[in-house]
């Protein structure tokens, strides 16, 4: 008994010298803790029907962040929830004169989504302070975790952080049926006072953010860090085909103006345009609805969602172009009438610091990870903060490329992998 | 002034002398009254909005259901309604041992419909027997208007007199938010007694059905009567079209499973099969939704209506086949699932009575009038009918080829050419 008590002893004081001794190029984050905390925060949000509801500003979304908040505390971080509504958690640095380093993602989702997108980035924020802590380092910069509200919502949190939040979106209902005034409201922000929320250029070294790829390339090419080099520019246009309704048993078939037959043409027309130069652009027809929508009625209107994405503006509008003139000659031979309406909500593409990605892939290739640069197809609170102060983004593969859905899925090793280049990456922002 | 009384006189006996003096072949319906009891009609059923909205058992169909049965009542027609909700007119002829010459449609519409869909052979109808009063005119055999109930919801009260209406069909709720069974109770049928208002085959001379053509053939090529070869049949299927729903700015264009994309070529096949062979056979998609409908997600479900009708049951099924292989290539090479599924409520196709044909081509020519044979392309009661008793139909111009619209028009000359038509037509089959 007295030699057991002895020898757990020697095994404890070893087990605490030896963790005193690691580098800070040692240090890992524990892969364990985060996958049970993404366990966790998946609890958050249901709907009548036991599917994932975390939409911002709902209950669920208020839970999970109390719940956040509390292990943010617990690290020893000074928390706060600025004006937007966004969950701010600061640490000190060795030299309070210099800028924050700040990371971070956010934790609400939407409808029926998946427990990764967000929450990855959230939770490897939040362990970058667990062993900072555990290994008892301070950093020169002062810290700082951000969890923006609402991202799914249009990245609000992060728009109102680089002062790009109007009145006028502040009145636009959200998910959760609120309006974006009062969703921030519920959650403790304030929007009277917004424009306080707002951060100057320079005031924040560097933004981070961790998330899981949501597409499929890393995973089919074995790759386990995927370097970000920007995030692409969307354009949303509601387009509006006018034909004609009519009885589809009397109206013999030359003498139709069949609304959905020329918007099938266009759905086609768009695929081709977009796959007609090389790159990595996208273009997607997401929503259509026929009326008057019936079996026996020939569809006298529809409206289609187009949306392009591309790192570069100007390819956006070329194919927008592209698709015009198309849709110009579909409509002129289907005596239809085919009109493109561009929504406000277009983002611009923003670019990664380019020094940044070079961090990144240096300290993936100090752990022994692949790498590849890529572009990011979704938006993310980087972007928005982009204007502001240098981004970067480090992406994880997602299985099967699943991303806004259940089935989202990411295996604990290449969170691990991922919040550990961060952690990395920032010690090396750290020593500039 | 005595001059002028006395001049009167005169002209209003020779008048009167005159018109007793007219032979059959010679009286004329009023075409001044049907114009005037078409827009009478009109004015029954409003929605919220003002837009019509009789649909059959609704306020506004009871409410026109007790006005038509009135002016049917004054002309000495002896009304009852049968346990399905159809309105019975009876005339009696010469003689009682002789099978009544049917003839009537419908007054309920479409929501948001037009106002001579259905009106223009109830109140053509009800033309017949004013005149024949007025010329005091007694057929050989009894005469019966018949305006049936629930048309435009699936020919529900001809169905039920053909014996087709099924205890299933009596559960299915209409367009008025009943079921078939509450609504034909609310008109003051008899859902429990429904087999009594079933008629056997021989039970009517011949049922004849005047109607707007409800498309632009007529008006196109300038013809004043359209004598109705057959009424086509109809086959719905519902189409599904399964692909893989995810991020529209995270997979790569080739990585995509879009059903609205692989939606769009089925759209265009079915087009370009229906127009591979002659005919006047139409196909239409004429539903489509996809799920979940956002900008930013490829469409993983798309569901379809698919339309197909002719004269010929056989032709349909072709047409089908061939759409189907076009489906099986689709879905193969945009990796998605294809599956139809045949809807139960199809109608055979309806040939009309080849000597009925004859005597309405007969009578326009007396009257001066142009003919075209053609199909109908929408169903009808007469459809319906036309498998206990021999059936025929006329059809007038549809301004613009407009139908179930608050556009249908058709001109107060069209519809008395088409009531005198009718009118011929009952007293020649009354000499047989």
């Amino acid at each position: 008994m007295k030699k057991l008590l002895i020898f757990l002893l020697l095994i404890t004081s070893w087990s605490a010298f030896s963790q005193t001794q690691l580098t800070a190029k040692e240090i890992k984050v524990n892969e364990q803790r985060i996958e049970e905390r993404i366990f966790e925060l998946a609890k958050f949000g249901k709907d009548s029907s036991g599917k994932s509801y975390r939409v911002a500003f709902t209950t669920g979304d208020q839970e999970a962040r109390t719940w956040f908040i509390g292990l943010m505390k617990n690290t020893g971080l000074d928390v706060s929830i600025d004006y937007a509504g966004n969950i701010i958690g600061k640490r000190k640095g060795k030299n309070p004169s210099l800028k924050p380093i700040s990371f971070g993602s956010h934790i609400d989702m939407v409808p029926d989504g998946g427990n990764y997108d967000g929450c990855v980035g959230s939770i490897g924020a939040l362990e970058i302070i667990e062993v900072l802590n555990e290994n008892k380092i301070i950093t020169e910069h002062p810290l700082e975790v951000i969890i923006f509200s609402n991202e799914e919502g249009g990245t609000i949190g992060s728009m109102a952080m680089a002062g790009h939040l109007s009145a006028e979106g502040l009145k636009q209902k959200s998910q959760s049926g609120l309006t974006i005034a009062e969703g921030i409201k519920a959650i403790g922000g304030n929007p009277d006072s917004i424009q306080y929320s707002i951060r100057k250029k320079g005031d924040i070294k560097a933004f981070l953010e961790l998330h899981i790829e949501q597409g499929g390339i890393l995973e089919k090419e074995q790759i386990q860090i995927g370097v970000v080099e920007g995030i692409v520019g969307i354009v949303h246009w509601e387009v509006t085909v006018e034909g004609f309704a009519n009885h589809a048993g009397t109206t013999p078939m030359n003498m139709r103006q069949d609304a959905l037959l020329a918007s099938a043409k266009l759905i086609i027309a768009v695929n081709e345009v977009i796959n007609s130069v090389p790159g990595k652009q996208v273009g997607t027809i997401g929503k259509i609805a026929a009326l008057p929508g019936a079996y026996n009625v020939i569809p006298g209107k529809v409206t289609l969602g187009l949306e392009i994405r591309d790192l570069s503006s100007q390819k956006i509008e070329q194919l927008f172009l592209k698709i015009e003139k198309r849709a110009a000659t579909i409509a002129n031979d289907s005596k239809t009438k085919i009109s493109f309406v561009r929504q406000a909500n277009a983002s611009k593409p923003a670019l990664t610091e380019k020094t940044i990605q070079q961090k990144i892939t240096a300290s993936a290739k100090a752990l022994g990870l692949t790498t590849k640069f890529m572009q990011s197809g979704a938006g993310h609170d980087a972007q928005e903060i982009a204007w502001i102060a240098p981004v970067a983004m480090i992406f994880v593969p997602s299985v099967g490329g699943i991303s806004h859905s259940p089935k989202e899925f990411t295996k604990a090793v290449d969170m691990a992998n991922g919040a550990n280049v961060l952690l990395q990456t920032i010690l090396k922002l750290d020593k500039e």
